[in-house]
């Protein structure tokens, strides 16, 4: 960047100031402060109430956490029910979960139908768009991607600010169709302008699921099979919702709460997601596995405990004494999610040769809970999540490492957009929290009395 | 949009029925839910320790609000000190603001003009930014260009996703620079594209404050007098910072603890700052304002409540209720900012001719206040807030509507950044609050035994 270097010069030398100048002793988190927008006991505050989704992993019982098996309902309806009944089908299930979290019912056959029409017209992008915004001074992040591209939608949209539930509801339909589109285009563009690949850009073809979609957009050659789509349809599935808690919802449900548009608010969600502790997990869950696979010898308990153990003590990997795709904020026993992907990915390994690393991958999970339970002193149950297994899911789908959060992102966007509509029809306050002030009161100093903190600027 | 008629109409069919599914009744709000971040008494939820900014408007004093003169902080110093001191040295002071919220401390007079040249250079954007992105398929809506401008910023970046704080002030002061010059660039366009305008895209001038360059871009002739440079540079100081609490702060502090890049969690502050109930407010209380020029006479009190009280009944202006401009969640007797602009916005009445538009604003203010509390049957104090009075202040400045907010977006990013970095520094938790889930457990029901809720799209 122009002149950058001068800039950064500067900051750098700036940086040690500010850390002194911005550290806050933890006395000062005493009290009511609801760190992290948790309850002392860990718990979430409640912010507010919601029919879309609900996440339950314990019960509260007296004021104590007691853990059960972990669920996931979308409108009341258990996750768990709604995958086990399309794979006995061998029906596709990301459509009728989108028409479910966004009208708040089961769609009917001919419902379900129309919806699947109108999802078919609304899978195109603009014309011109990918051409005119996706390959322009691309950043090779597919995230900032997808959020450069939906906060351009703005510009395409006739009635971009309306909220009218009428509105609403299009541009959500819209956008649901929209995000695979972009995020295969944006991946094709990468692959071409960083990694020097041939550019193959394939339209969405009518009739096909969203995942048959997706496989064939990014794909060259547009190839893909059934039990492919149906693996990577239970992946849509799984993440389109969970609850209105989690941050990336949260952040879109704030936003919406002041009264901005659509791809103001789900810009801001995808921005969320983009983080490393949220959607970014699987990825770092894969890195992880990595070095596990380099350093241990799979058949033999105690390498892998030993190395976990050294991962813990933060000397190795990437030395965060970080175990990912351990423990969830509300799950305890058990993440409905993961349950269902090693049932059902378990398969895809034996097909595409992946079945060693599925299991080591139950072994750094059975291995690695009693590890971490140990050195938090606490016996409270604890599980895999999502992350520990979709990773590697992603893998065998042939999905390269910066799709899998864009991916999250396209199933996610169903529950991004109901809880949008959910805020504006519902909320009517704008979120407006309250942060302790603790910096001690000063008094404006006149500038010839003032001395320079930082002595290469000095006069 | 290509198609948008035909997804319109469907879901224009389904938005009734979406009424209904997604009502949430008043009794479901009950016992510990924090609406809006708010505990029952309407205090903010603490859910952080800050010391960027303060807000004071009460005193809590065995559970009550006691009402007091509201003041503003910045690092500790009273921002009404700051600008005294700088109106009479006649000193431009939003640089020196953006320094003290930045790095915590009154930079000496080595330190500020270091800084003043390192932010002539941040001013500049990247070459072809303002022909490549700015110009690219307009929307017309200065926010969304910004917020769609920032996260482009993203692949201008070297170093994007490095959360050191070297790199995090780099950064901000960037940001802080390109901001103005976005938005005059942005402006400029849209006159042209959809104004049928001469385009005149200024460069920024070394050796100028950020108040002179932003008037100096906006104009096609670059004329601005002394005067209208300090009143500008008061109201970027007055828009500097207001604590972690406000919607936008906390959404980008809600963005940053995810370990998200700054562009994604700025953007979702721009996105927030939108909304008509945060950033958009000062708008509203212009259109309020000519609805009242045209319907009162402004010599005639009981002409003007009375149709203030019209205002209030839903009979007059938007219908909504509201009078806009009056009332603040925190501020009750007084807003500090709301006083400062009716101390030194008088005088460029005078020049400019704005004296009856001035007392106009006053008796609105003066009137109003007993007819709302007379409402709400309170006498507790309530206030004009700082929207009732920066309207008229752009306006004398010749800044035209849709540039009002991009403006203030261009002083809190001051605030945004400073509070990014204290998130980033001192947060560590990634935010997860809870919803409370009141939908009624559902099961699922098998396609075949499902009927159409539209009869329209029934078999």
């Amino acid at each position: 960047m122009k002149e950058n270097g001068v800039i950064q010069e500067y900051t750098g030398s700036l940086s040690r100031q500010i850390r002194e100048e911005y550290h806050i002793g933890e006395e000062y988190y005493h009290g009511e402060i609801k760190r992290g927008l948790r309850n002392s006991d860990g718990t979430g505050v409640m912010v507010g109430v919601t029919k879309v989704g609900s996440v339950q992993g314990y019960l509260l019982q007296d004021g104590q956490r007691i853990p059960i098996p972990g669920r996931l309902y979308y409108r009341g309806i258990e996750l768990n029910d709604i995958v086990e009944a399309h794979r006995a089908e061998g029906t596709f299930g990301f459509e009728e979960v989108a028409y479910l979290l966004l009208m708040g019912y089961l769609p009917s056959q001919g419902e379900l139908r129309h919806f699947n029409e109108i999802m078919n017209r609304a899978r195109k992008l603009p014309e011109g768009f990918t051409e005119g915004m996706i390959m322009r001074r691309t950043s090779g992040n597919i995230m900032n991607e997808l959020g450069r591209s939906i906060l351009s939608l703005y510009s395409y949209d006739p009635d971009p600010d309306d909220l009218s539930v009428d509105n609403l509801l299009r541009q959500s339909v819209e956008l649901i169709g929209y995000f695979p589109s972009i995020v295969a285009n944006a991946y094709a563009v990468k692959r071409h302008h960083f990694g020097g690949e041939s550019l193959h850009i394939h339209y969405p073809e009518e009739g096909l699921s969203t995942a048959e979609n997706f496989l064939r957009m990014i794909r060259p050659d547009k190839s893909y099979t059934e039990e492919e789509a149906h693996l990577l349809d239970m992946m849509l599935m799984l993440h389109a919702e969970h609850g209105g808690g989690n941050n990336s919802t949260f952040v879109c449900r704030a936003l919406s709460s002041s009264g901005t548009d659509t791809y103001s608010a789900i810009a801001g969600a995808v921005g969320s997601l983009k983080g490393p502790l949220h959607g970014g997990a699987n990825a770092k869950v894969m890195e992880m596995f990595h070095y596990i696979q380099e350093n241990v010898d799979p058949h033999d308990d105690g390498s892998i405990r030993d190395y976990l153990v050294r991962l813990l003590d933060g000397e190795a990997g990437d030395r965060s004494g970080k175990l990912y795709g351990l423990g969830h904020a509300v799950y305890t026993m058990s993440d409905p999610r993961a349950v269902l992907l090693k049932k059902y990915a378990r398969h895809m390994a034996q097909i595409k040769g992946y079945e060693a690393e599925f299991d080591l991958l139950q072994k750094v999970e059975e291995l690695g809970i009693p590890l971490v339970q140990e050195r938090r002193h606490s016996d409270t149950p604890m599980c895999a999540n999502v992350d520990m297994y979709s990773g590697l899911v992603y893998t065998m789908l042939d999905i390269p490492e910066d799709v899998f959060t864009p991916l999250f992102a396209s199933a996610r966007i169903a529950g991004w957009c109901a809880n949008r509509m959910e805020e504006v029809i519902t909320g009517h306050r704008i979120m407006r929290p309250a942060y302790r002030a603790v910096t001690i009161r000063g008094h404006y100093v006149p500038m010839e009395e003032r001395t320079s903190r930082i002595k290469e600027f000095d006069l």
